[in-house]
């Protein structure tokens, strides 16, 4: 086992949740699961052990290449699965133009899932999803995406131009409290320094969200949160309980 | 100038810009600015300059402070600070039940004061606010808030027991959507990993932001960006532009 490098053909998970999503959701994908010798006590292991029992995935037990993998960590799994290409839904799409930060990559993918979104558009140049630090901070959330790349938002323009688009701009022309979304949808959002250029302004309704002046913008992935809580809004807004006191 | 520990008597802003903030914002506490000799390129020389004129605090050029300080970035500029006290006002609070991530506090200093709010209560245990990694993820945000620090919930809650509190919780009794918030308000979040523990359900009127059962949790600075999008709504739904496009 190697330390990933972008475009590598197979990547891994580390640690024992985003194992056992990865498990759930892509187990056709996965090659086999490493544990280290002091997985037994953790509560999530017989949930691996299932899983790969059912879907014939070996596990191994080696702790050198834990260790190689997740040096600094208490990493107790990892899941080592072929990449995998996925298709768009015609739904509602988060469209991230260059997105560079890995961390931020997780942090969206997990708030977009949260939300109920789980298309993804990603124009290039931009960050290896495949990466384990993305798949790391995203905590399994990955693997419950469609998660695409394009040349160009040109390129995915014209394959779903019969849509609503949504570009987020500081110059945006509507404040994104009033606006009443029309689906299926489109959030297009830019990257971390530059956000998206003027020519954005011709694409569908542009939005801003309002902000005061002593900072320049909010940050890449809670535009995107805020985005996505507001245009989800009608979908949650009569859930009387998230979770039962028990 | 040594790296900065934990509690010390003065600390110091890496970079041009949060120094700018920090010059503009508290300039009474400002020792120094130190620069790197290549900083004459860099268009916000003229107005650290400027700032250090005005309120006589001496420049030093001194590469190998950068260096040291801040050996892996791109580093021009730093302002070194005396730490301070801050006070609360009676105006809405946002509350923070020992946050541990430097990153997520820099964030959350930045979101509040994009959203209007300037008063931050901490119960500790609890990140230091004056470490640089703060300040950095702040962009200088936090020069322009009021933190204060409490060593417990109710040490805080006996000075300001006379105002609306509205905890956070994935218990919480009300979907965030049907919340009027009601002036002067607390909003109280927990931890990283933990959250509030039941005993906030006795304080006020517990919240819950819906989100699908996917997720475990929001994470905790995108679920404060997202109360406080929602609580300040009233403030910013007329707002007609962000920024003119130039």
């Amino acid at each position: 086992m190697k330390l990933y490098k972008k475009g590598d053909a197979s990547s891994y998970t580390l640690g024992v949740f985003p194992t056992i999503e990865l498990l759930k959701q892509r187990p056709q994908n996965v090659k086999r699961v490493v544990v280290h010798s002091s997985i037994e006590q953790n509560k999530g292991y017989p949930v691996i052990q299932t899983l790969c029992q059912k879907h014939h995935i070996p596990i191994d037990i080696h702790d050198r290449t834990i260790e190689k993998l997740s040096p600094k960590n208490n990493c107790y799994a990892i899941g080592v699965f072929e990449t995998y290409q996925s298709c768009l839904q015609n739904d509602n799409h988060v469209v991230l133009e260059h997105p560079m930060d890995m961390g931020n990559m997780g942090t969206m993918m997990r708030t977009m899932l949260g939300f109920g979104y789980k298309n993804l558009v990603i124009i290039k140049p931009a960050v290896d999803i495949f990466d384990p630090k993305v798949i790391r901070a995203s905590m399994g959330a990955i693997f419950h995406l469609n998660a695409v790349y394009y040349d160009s938002f040109e390129d995915y323009y014209q394959q779903f131009s019969n849509r609503k688009f949504y570009p987020f701009m500081l110059e945006g022309a509507t404040n994104i409290h009033q606006v009443l979304p029309e689906k299926p949808y489109s959030l297009i959002l830019g990257n971390e320094s530059h956000g998206l250029d003027d020519h954005y302004l011709n694409y569908g309704q542009s939005i801003f969200i309002p902000h005061s002046e002593d900072i320049d913008s909010l940050n890449l992935s809670m535009a995107l949160g805020i985005a996505l809580f507001h245009f989800s809004k009608e979908q949650w807004e009569g859930k009387e309980v998230l979770k039962e006191n028990i």
